[in-house]
């Protein structure tokens, strides 16, 4: 299998420059002395995500003659607004297939950036998807599965090492697993010494105990959902899943309450509005320094997408 | 009166740069189509505010002969935490003279900054500060109105067209005004077409009303405390009000309600916990389109520290 390179990256970077923001790296003020701490806030990109930058280089890498027919992604999250609001910039039609208990609030956003939406029985989402494809010519943007999504998210791992570059500890939220294979092939080709590990929920700890096992192990998508990490809920692919075991040093897991704590931290201390998916690397440095390296520390928060309500009530509690 | 240069901005940034963050200029995707807006989050500065920079500055600037004396500020607000926090930063002692109904929450985040605290009547902040400079031979560190924070200050408008090269109207609160002339400083020099617009709290205009009198017009202090945008809440001096006098194009006003409302879109929209007085700028731009020019727009989020009780029921209402 061929995995992702540090020349995928560098290219990716200079492709995604102008769609997304150079988030900086926040010094935080109330890390342990012995392992300092910095935020990186891809939550502050335009649609709220580091989804943005895997959604740019995997757009911008189709080719001219196939523009014209547009993209296609079926995602009732952060992927769908990322490929909606690059496909517009690029000036690129998209359609967004989303399952029918989309909030309506997700939908009128991925519709604001001109998408056309079109909404389907969740056990439908991949067949439509497939059709819409196949009848228009259009391009498919996987949210993970795919080499350009994941050398897009790696363009992370090289603004951590070009800001910090005595980094020794990089904090990698795992799903579908494109960020974190991204971010690591960077920063290992990088920063060989510095190590990186991944973080999930523990209601949705597929990807630690396929890491354990050595081999994808299957998590039923109902175990997923009970995580209130609705970006955390995906699974790894055997390609992204191939980066994880080369390069990942380990894979911690955070409690809901750990992650609830955490969203409220980052609103209270650094002033970041985080959605759970985006807090549980704080929650691991939090929570889980035992098992996790000492020394200089980024914890990527990777998205800030979340219910106004839920948020006030994590602040609030 | 000498008005703050451009040089003296440029060569503030040089010693403040490893101190602060160069925040990034966030694009807006909720904006106008004919006034784009960008958001200046000084929130993410490591005190939570651009106090800092001011700070930093003034603290850069103190001979070595007189450092080990330390410095002194009287605030109760972020810019105690900027001196105590660039003060420990810089290897310096701190003394912040606080008045007696400031939150115990507030005086922790000083003292955990290494700074030394002394509560006092609040009557007595300015007699109590000057005692202690003249006692021990320290530094006393104003809030805005010295050049050297002005200049710290302006650092913020190099960043905005250095990143923004096209910018066209800036806007920026207005308290002290420190902020204000530094920010206008650094933008007209560098883009005198750009237009710098003040912000003030409603219930604190007063540097609005003294800028349509020709003069500075003082408000009792009692008046100015009626705002929930405390960091607004101070008067300019006759030296920030000079350069509000000379450099800037107007100032306009919001009302409670709409500091409120842009508090929960910031964070709702934009990922960002804003402050009162760091969202009075999203309110001008949400509420004040037909007082304020159209064009490239950028909104400096002047900082982020407020009672999480108060962010809850803002974003919740």
């Amino acid at each position: 299998m061929n995995l992702t390179t540090l020349e995928d990256i560098t290219a990716a970077a200079e492709r995604v420059a102008d769609a997304v923001v150079h988030t900086p790296l926040l010094a935080t003020t109330w890390a342990d002395a012995h392992r300092p701490l910095w935020l990186k806030p891809e939550s502050l990109q335009p649609i709220g995500a580091f989804k943005i930058r895997g959604a740019a280089n995997a757009i911008a890498r189709i080719p001219a003659a196939a523009r014209p027919r547009g993209v296609v992604a079926y995602s009732s999250g952060n992927h769908a607004q990322a490929v909606a609001y690059v496909a517009k910039r690029f000036g690129l039609p998209a359609v967004i297939v989303v399952p029918e208990n989309t909030p309506a609030v997700k939908i009128e956003a991925t519709r604001a950036h001109g998408a056309e939406v079109v909404v389907v029985p969740i056990t439908d989402r991949e067949i439509v998807a497939e059709r819409l494809v196949a009848e228009r010519g259009a391009t498919l943007i996987p949210p993970f599965d795919h080499p350009d999504v994941i050398a897009g998210q790696g363009t992370i791992g090289l603004e951590i090492v070009a800001d910090l570059p005595d980094v020794e500890v990089v904090l990698v939220p795992v799903s579908g697993g494109g960020l974190a294979a991204g971010v690591a092939t960077a920063v290992k080709a990088l920063r060989p010494s510095a190590q990186v590990y991944g973080v999930e929920p523990a209601l949705a700890g597929d990807a630690a105990e396929s890491l354990a096992a050595g081999r994808l192990v299957r998590w039923s998508e109902q175990d997923r959902a009970r995580t209130i990490a609705d970006g955390l809920r995906a699974q790894p692919s055997e390609l992204t899943f191939a980066h994880l075991q080369k390069l990942l040093d380990g894979i911690v897991t955070v409690t809901e309450d750990e992650i609830r704590a955490a969203v409220a931290t980052l609103a209270t201390r650094a002033n970041l509005v985080a959605e759970p998916s985006g807090a549980v690397t704080t929650a691991a440095y939090l929570h889980r320094a035992a098992d996790l390296p000492a020394g200089r520390t980024v914890a990527i928060v990777s998205g800030g997408n979340l219910d106004p309500a839920d948020l006030a009530a994590m602040i609030g509690a």
